[in-house]
């Protein structure tokens, strides 16, 4: 097997997976049910992914990947700039997100059953509440942010994007989520410019 | 069967799906288990709720009824004091969700599959949503914000909280929660008060 022909097949695993968890949910879909759909050979799955477990942890990270990249991209002049422009993440994560719904989840069900994939969904939560902190010391630094304590406001944050990010993929056409997600930054970010 | 014993064995019923639903989930949870766990006839489950999805749509309206009473009870001299004093609500209902995250998961799971729960799922938050714009028309009428896009402004309060809730569940540990969902709320308070 070539290098690549093992990424396609791989990739295959993974797309195949998630079309099988959505519609049967993760406990019911099984390692048979993915290989089937993603006409590959149970040899072929386990040579990539030893548990079903495995699958499931790799489509998680997959996901935050996408979205630290995103992340890394956004640097503007200013910090509460930086924060603005950081949400227009939001509609294209929205968009590849309707149908990794179901996904995203089963990532928190089984979370909240299994300590191992809890601690899995938990650290990213954590690594972008330290992420945000750090850019509101910058804002503080700068003169942007008059509030101090950079661990709530990172919360907050954290909380809002989470929020908008199930609302808008849950209700797509209860509202122009794109313009709710950067006016809300926008908010925010006049809040924390005072004390 | 009395009224009283009716309602003993309603609430019974509820409990046990609430236990059952969580270990194994709404798909493999059986009306059987259902009857088993809470100790009555099927006779019993059927005079009560024609169908298990009946079971589920009882179990969230009850949930929502739970936040609806809180936030009828809230009011104070200004909207902006209003929504800061709302946040007290979370701690209570983190509290009693502890062992209801997986059902308030498979609420959403359940709606991303089925259109019906779907539906019943989504009606509350357009209502929040609703529930909020008055009042933050309100909170521009009696001169406490100058933002104008009320609805806007309800869906970013709706995300917070939900976001909050999201992560004061998943993560109970992570953060005081309570001062977090506290301070966010001043801060778009503050937010808000800027046009």
């Amino acid at each position: 097997m070539t290098q690549q022909r093992a990424e396609e097949t791989r990739a295959r695993i993974l797309d195949a997976a998630v079309r099988k968890f959505a519609v049967a949910g993760y406990d019911a879909a099984s390692v048979d049910d993915i290989c089937s759909e993603a006409g590959v050979s149970k040899g072929a799955f386990y040579h990539h992914f030893p548990t079903k477990q495995a699958i499931f942890l790799a489509l998680m990270q997959g996901w935050l990947t996408t979205i630290d990249m995103g992340m890394d991209a956004t640097r503007q002049d200013t910090v509460p700039q930086t924060l603005v422009h950081m949400t227009d993440l939001l509609p294209a994560i929205f968009a590849t997100a309707e149908d990794r719904l179901p996904m995203f989840l089963e990532f928190w069900l089984q979370a909240s059953r299994d300590e191992t994939i809890w601690e899995a969904m938990i650290e990213p939560y954590h690594h972008y509440q330290e992420h945000f902190s750090k850019l509101i010391e910058d804002g503080i630094s700068e003169g942007s942010f008059k509030y101090k304590d950079t661990k709530v406001a990172a919360q907050v944050i954290v909380s809002l994007a989470v929020g908008l990010l199930l609302q808008g993929v849950l209700d797509p056409h209860g509202a122009d989520w794109a313009k709710t997600a950067r006016e809300g930054m926008q908010i925010l970010m006049n809040g924390l410019a005072k004390s």
